[in-house]
C-alpha cells in the first residue's frame, strides 16, 4: 500500500531498503516514506557462512533496483538479524543458525550500497514494529517462534539491549534436564521444544510425515503424535512466560514468528498452561504479534528510517 | 559506627527508623545522617498476619526509644517487605510468609509513629544498598536467598519494578516439573529448592540432622544427603542465573541473604554449573553481596531518608 509516494516536493524522500533476515528465509522490502512500495521478496537463506550472506546481499540488490526502477535512490538500509548482534557497531557477533561469527554486517551493506545501513536483532526490530502499532504497550515480550527463539523485553517502555547488547536469547533457557542437543552446544534449551524448526523435527524424528510446524499443529488433536510434540513446546513455553512474568512482571507477551500463524492452536493451550503455573498471581495477557510474519521487515524499515535520520548531518544521503 | 553525630549543627538531621522484615527475624537500626546510631535489633517473625505485624511494630517502638534516648527525633520509616510491594502505595499486596494481603503497611507505620514512612520490596531494597556501594553496577541482579528466594533486576541502571510494582518473584520460577510443594501452592519453584529453608527442611526430612542451612552447608563434601540437597540447591539457581543472562544479558548476579553467607561451598558450584550451561556465551560475574545480612537495614535505610527528603516540603518532620 504505497502512500505518500512523489508527495514529498522539493524534498528528498526516506527510501529504505528493509530485509527481515531469518534462520529459513530472507525477506525484503522497499519503503518510500514509511510507505510500502513495493511487494515482499522472499529467498532461502542458504546454509555456511558466505552463502546466507551472498542471499542478504541479492535481495538487497533486487530491492535496490526495485527501488531505482520506481525513480527512487535508496537513503538507508535497516536489516534484522538474528543472533547476537551489537546494534552500536553495526556487527553481529554469533549467529549460530546462519553460521556468523563477528561479521561486520552494517560496514559490509553500507560500502556495497553506498548509504548508512542499520542493524538489530530480530526480536528487537520486530517487537519496535509491535509498539508502532501500539504505542501503549510498556512492559511487555515479545518472543518470535521460528527457526530458533528469541525474546525483545521491554520495561518501562524500555528496550532492554543488556550488559553487551546480547539480550534477548531466551531460546537458550534451560527447560529440560539432560534433554534435546540445542545449536548452541547445550542440552534441553527452550529452542530444541518450542521452536518451528524443533516441533517439525521432532514430528519428523518420531515417525511423523509433515512438511511444517504449521502441519503439525493442524494434525493437534487428531494425532497423538502432534499432541505429544505440540504440547511439550507448549509447556516449554509456558515455563519461559511464567519465569519472566514472576521476575520482570511482564503485563503481555507478544507471540510471533512463524509458529504464532496456528492462532489459537497455540495461544489457547499456552494460556491454559500459564494460568495453571500461575495461581499464586495474575496471569499476564498472551496475544499474537499485529505485524505478524512482517514484523521483522516493518521494524528493519524503522530501523533503516532512524539510520537515515541520524546520518542525515553528516551525509545528504546522495553518492 | 556513628558518624556526624550532633555535627549538624542548627539543621535538624535525618533520623531514620530502618527496618528490614523477613520470614524469620525482623531487623531493624536507627541512621542519623545516613551513619547507623545504634547496635542492629533483631526480634523473630511470628507466624500468621497479625502477630508479624507486631514485630514489626515492637522493633520500631524500640528503635524509636533509642532514638529518643538518644537525644533524636525520629524523621522518618524505611521498611523492606517480602512479598508483592506496591512501593507508590505503600502497601504490601500480599506476603505468604508472613500472611500478609494487602496490608497497608506504610499508612500503619507513619500513622503510629508520626513520620513518613515507606516501604520496599526486599529485593529491591538491599539492592539499592549494593548500588550505594557499588556506583559502577549497571546491569546486574541481586539474588536474596533467605526464607524465600527473589531478585531485584536492574537493567542500564534502572531498577525493574514492572507493571504491577510486582516485579522478583524469581522464587517462583518452575524449576522441577511436578516437584516439591511450594508455598504459594504450585509445584517445583525455585524457592521450594534454593532458599535457606529449602535447604534445611529437606535436609532434615531425608533424615538429616541440622538447626540451619549454614549447619548443612557446612556437612557439604562430608555428607552425601547433605551434598545431594546442596546440589540440587546449586542446579536449581543455577537454571534461573542461566536464563536470566540469556534473556537480560546480564553482567553480574549478585547472592544475598542467609545462604550467600556460606560463600564459595555456595559461589564456586554456582558458578561451574553456570559456566557449564552457558558453553555458547561468556559466564557473568557471581559474587557474594557486599553488604552481607545488612543489606536489607541499609536499603531501608536509604529509602526512609528519601522518604524523608521527599515529604520535607510538605511536612517539617515535627509532630
Amino acid at each position: 500500500m504505497p502512500r505518500g509516494l512523489g508527495a514529498a516536493g522539493q524534498r528528498t524522500p526516506d527510501v529504505v531498503l528493509a530485509v527481515d533476515i531469518g534462520g529459513t528465509t530472507v525477506k525484503g522490502s522497499v519503503f518510500v516514506d514509511g510507505a510500502e512500495a513495493t511487494a515482499e521478496r522472499v529467498a532461502p537463506t542458504c546454509e555456511g557462512s558466505s552463502s546466507s550472506l551472498d542471499t542478504v546481499l541479492a535481495v538487497l540488490s533486487t530491492l535496490d533496483q526495485s527501488a531505482r526502477s520506481l525513480g527512487h535512490e535508496p537513503t538507508a538500509i535497516g536489516a534484522a538479524s538474528p543472533g547476537f548482534v551489537d546494534t552500536r557497531a553495526g556487527v553481529v557477533r554469533g549467529a549460530v543458525n546462519l553460521g556468523w561469527t563477528e561479521l561486520p554486517l552494517g560496514s559490509i551493506l553500507a560500502t556495497r550500497f553506498g548509504v548508512p545501513a542499520a542493524v538489530d536483532h530480530d526480536a528487537r526490530t520486530a517487537a519496535r514494529a509491535e509498539m508502532a502499532l501500539r504505542p501503549d504497550l510498556r512492559d511487555f515480550i515479545f518472543i518470535p517462534l521460528g527457526t530458533g527463539v528469541s525474546a525483545a523485553v521491554v520495561t518501562a517502555g524500555e528496550m532492554v539491549v543488556g550488559a553487551h547488547g546480547q539480550a534477548g536469547e531466551l531460546g537458550h533457557m534451560p527447560v529440560v534436564p539432560l534433554g534435546r542437543a540445542c545449536s548452541c552446544g547445550e542440552l534441553g534449551c527452550l529452542e530444541a521444544y518450542a521452536s518451528a524448526s524443533a516441533v517439525l523435527t521432532r514430528y519428523l524424528t518420531a515417525g511423523g510425515s509433515a512438511g511444517s510446524a504449521a502441519d503439525v499443529s493442524r494434525l493437534v488433536g487428531e494425532d497423538r503424535l502432534a499432541d505429544q510434540v505440540w504440547s511439550e513446546a507448549v509447556q516449554a513455553l509456558a515455563k519461559a512466560v511464567v519465569t519472566l512474568t514472576a521476575v520482570l512482571d511482564t503485563e503481555e507477551f507478544i507471540i510471533g514468528g512463524g509458529l504464532a500463524a496456528s492462532g489459537p492452536i497455540l495461544l489457547d493451550p499456552l494460556r491454559r498452561a500459564v494460568a495453571e503455573m500461575l495461581g499464586w498471581r495474575s496471569a499476564p495477557v498472551i496475544s499474537a504479534s499485529r505485524a505478524g510474519p512482517r514484523a521483522g521487515v516493518l521494524g528493519a524499515a524503522l530501523l533503516g528510517r532512524s539510520a537515515h535520520l541520524s546520518s542525515a548531518h553528516d551525509d545528504p544521503g546522495e553518492q
